[in-house]
């Protein structure tokens, strides 16, 4: 046995045996992981949800430490549960992956799926583990809700209902260029950075702490860290009545898309609301600019843009990252008039559909709405096809 | 668009609007798929089982057609939560697949999910899709228990219990091999071939039929039904009283090991009773040697054995099915004495340790017994590595 043994060298069952010593239990698990299945005790409605990360598609290596990849395939799971209104409960872990990966790589993911959980309120059930070319990390994501309680459906939107923000949006895929652009991954612990709210993290000073900013774009990017605790603050804004509410997987105008079709109402989202939220990114932009310039010096003479072409440039690109950039997880939710649920952005109202179901800027489709050049539907897709 | 579009020019929002279309619901189900997560009333205690099946690792192409590769991956997840004692309710599938896969493999694959899921009371409730080098089918199977209601772990064995199979063991590695000898896959639709019972196809009278035989153990490897009734007829038998239970998905003898480690004791199976399963192999096994000399003759001259070596070959084969092939998700229960479970075959008793917690067969260990030459607990393992 050497320091470092990989998969291959421990087998399926010493593997199984280190997964489940590092997996924690509480009182509401029955049967754990080790029998055939897992038995919980879960009163209420069922949810449950599965989503998954492939290497190289989802995730480059070298990008992400295992634990911060435990860290996004739970949260990624979880924030789907959260998004209908529910309380997770429980994780299931299916990882392929190929025989010369180290056993540590299982060590640092589970880890991460059992904090982030825990972040969630939930424990991590069971899984299974296989042979397979890539990695690939298929998560279960269960939650249950009171019994005769409504889920918080993305068809409830209603004409009258105001648009809110839970958490974050672009700061992913800010943190995605970045690393393209070369940036510096810094190696703080994830656990650490992790313990920086979301919220508080979008709020830092954007003049005094750029590097800073980058360094949160990038952790959003490889460890989000969504705002479970957003939905417990709208549910009790709301006290029973009505929502429409959307995890933000693929992207504010993707799924803010996907809500207007499902409700058959247009979104009319507000051009401040988001260039607010563009404000703390425009720094970063000029940041990741300014990394692809250090890049393109390498093969190139660079080209200085003017300073207002640059500020220009930094603003189309933020505001690109909050519109179209997935993978924050925030949540995307209608109220009726008068529900204002704490820590949440208003940034929209939704308004009856005049031709077909849209998302809407001040009041006018998004293409025309000059707030964006690019597609504002164009959220990350697997299969980019065209569609039947 | 041509008459056969691949996933990537189909996209991920139309592949889904495909499968969705091809899902029924029925009452249970608040929520179906298409919105973040499904919810559904579930009442009790919440059973959860996650399964993977990899392409080359756990099929090859050629020998599965979709459906029958849905029906596979609903199979073993199903049985798992059946194992439990518990009554299927759910599945969720993650599937990740290269661009180039047609997009009619998603219809076979959800059609025979949804079928093995309707035999075993269980509806299909969401998933994802993602893109990838090899086709990986990540299910997680839902089910649930009566609320106080204790499962059926499988530590619950005690000596004196007598043990007990439901099902089948040993057809589906009597397929793979077959397979592997090159016998020629009939294209009988999946559906109408699941429509043979389990319990019946195994009554076949060998001599008559060793076609039928040879085509039983092959569809047994390429989409095992499941008794999922068995544990019914186990569950009325016990009346209440504790008893425990085991899916053997790695084989007979691999499964009575983990079976025997997590209660304590030593798992005594009984000659007769496993060449009583052997029997009706046998004439596969004559088959399979056949097709196996077919095949080097094209290089070898063949050696005829002596009519009794042959014999004696052949049972020592089937033998070794039964106590080392994985996958037929046949059930494997110890149960006090007095309770006789219905269509349930005696296979052995439960004795107190010895040693160490083993399988034993007529009361000494399986390597000494002389049943078979093979490592008794060498059921199929990913990574097959030596442990720590």
């Amino acid at each position: 046995m050497t320091s470092a043994p990989t998969f291959a060298q421990l087998g399926e069952d010493a593997l199984i045996a280190r997964i489940l010593a590092r997996i924690p239990q509480d009182g509401t698990v029955v049967v754990g992981p080790g029998d055939d299945a897992a038995v919980t005790d879960a009163p209420g409605r069922l949810v449950s949800s599965a989503d998954m990360l492939v290497e190289g598609e989802d995730f480059l290596d070298g990008w992400l430490d295992p634990h911060r990849l435990g860290v996004k395939a739970a949260a990624q799971n979880l924030a789907d549960v959260r998004a209908m209104g529910a309380r997770p409960t429980g994780l299931l872990l299916s990882l392929a992956a190929p025989g010369d990966t180290p056993a540590s790589f299982v060590d640092g993911l589970v880890d991460g799926l059992v904090e982030e959980a825990g972040r969630a309120g939930a424990v991590v059930l069971g899984g299974d583990l296989s042979d397979a070319r890539q990695i690939v990390i298929a998560v279960t994501a269960l939650g249950s809700l009171p019994a005769q309680s409504a889920p918080l459906t993305r068809n409830a939107a209603r004409p009258g209902h105001t648009v809110w923000l839970g958490g974050r949006t672009g700061w992913a895929a800010a943190g995605l260029d970045a690393l393209f652009a070369g940036a510096e991954v810094v190696e703080t612990p994830a656990a650490e950075a992790g313990e920086i709210p979301a919220a508080e993290a979008a709020r830092l000073p954007a003049a005094a702490a750029p590097d800073a900013l980058l360094a949160t774009a990038i952790e959003a990017q490889r460890a989000p860290r969504p705002a479970y605790e957003a939905v417990d603050a709208l549910r009790e804004a709301l006290d029973g009545q009505p929502a429409a509410l959307i995890d933000l997987s693929d992207g504010l105008g993707s799924d803010a898309g996907r809500l207007a079709r499902a409700s058959g109402v247009d979104l009319d989202l507000d051009s401040a609301a988001l260039d607010a939220l563009a404000d703390d990114l425009v720094p970063v932009a000029h940041r990741v600019r300014a990394l692809e310039e250090a890049a393109e010096a390498d093969t190139d003479e660079p080209v200085a843009d003017a300073a207002s072409q640059e500020e220009s440039a930094a603003r189309a690109r933020a505001r690109r990252w909050v519109l179209t950039g997935g993978e924050d997880h925030g949540f995307l939710a209608t109220v009726p008039e008068g529900v204002h649920p704490i820590g949440w952005r208003l940034v929209g109202r939704v308004r009856p559909v005049s031709t077909v179901p849209s998302v809407l800027i001040d009041g006018v489709p998004v293409g025309d709405s000059g707030f964006v050049a690019v597609d504002p539907d164009g959220g990350f897709r697997h299969f980019s096809g065209s569609g039947e």
